[in-house]
């Protein structure tokens, strides 16, 4: 029997540019996931499907995919379920202030 | 006569979200142009062909536009000249932290 918990190796901060992360959050329905996680109790994983996006769940799965590809988010598949976590203190230690100020400004 | 200095009306920043900072800023020709107009003395305007660029002049210039359409910098003709300036006060005051944290990660 294979683990019941599968984490998918999420990118190494090191190879990511501010460039990423900027493309990443310039986007209005990605910078509401990124919102939305920020918003959520960092220790528990929040599923694609219990945000609220004014997207359909394809278009919400590729804006997923270039959050995780950015290096923001990681994700976690327990059974069923992929639970998705915004990589804050990772991110906050690669760029000082960054997501805080983005946050801040999107209220 | 006219005056010899002519102020081309910047966007009101209130008016700005930080989806359109975020988006003008997520360039690399752009996070250039907005890195060394911040080494620039700021009371001295830059003209855009004083940047170190990779594009050419009508690139440079389109750059520059979104940048002034997001708000990000300010110009004024002075005679033959436009001047540009990156209008750091006043987007600190509106979206606080944003520029100097993309800046301190862009090195």
């Amino acid at each position: 029997m294979g683990p019941a918990t599968e984490t998918h190796q999420p990118r190494d901060l090191a190879d990511v540019d501010v460039l990423d992360v900027l493309q990443a959050l310039s986007d209005p329905v990605r910078l509401e996931m990124v919102r939305q996680l920020a918003a959520w109790p960092a220790q528990d994983g929040l599923q694609c499907g219990q945000m609220k996006l004014p997207v359909k769940k394809a278009a919400a799965s590729h804006h997923l995919k270039v959050l995780w590809e950015a290096g923001l988010v990681s994700t976690e598949k327990q059974g069923v379920y992929k639970l998705i976590t915004l990589r804050r203190d990772e991110l906050d230690e690669r760029f000082p202030g960054l997501l805080d100020s983005v946050l801040r400004a999107a209220g």
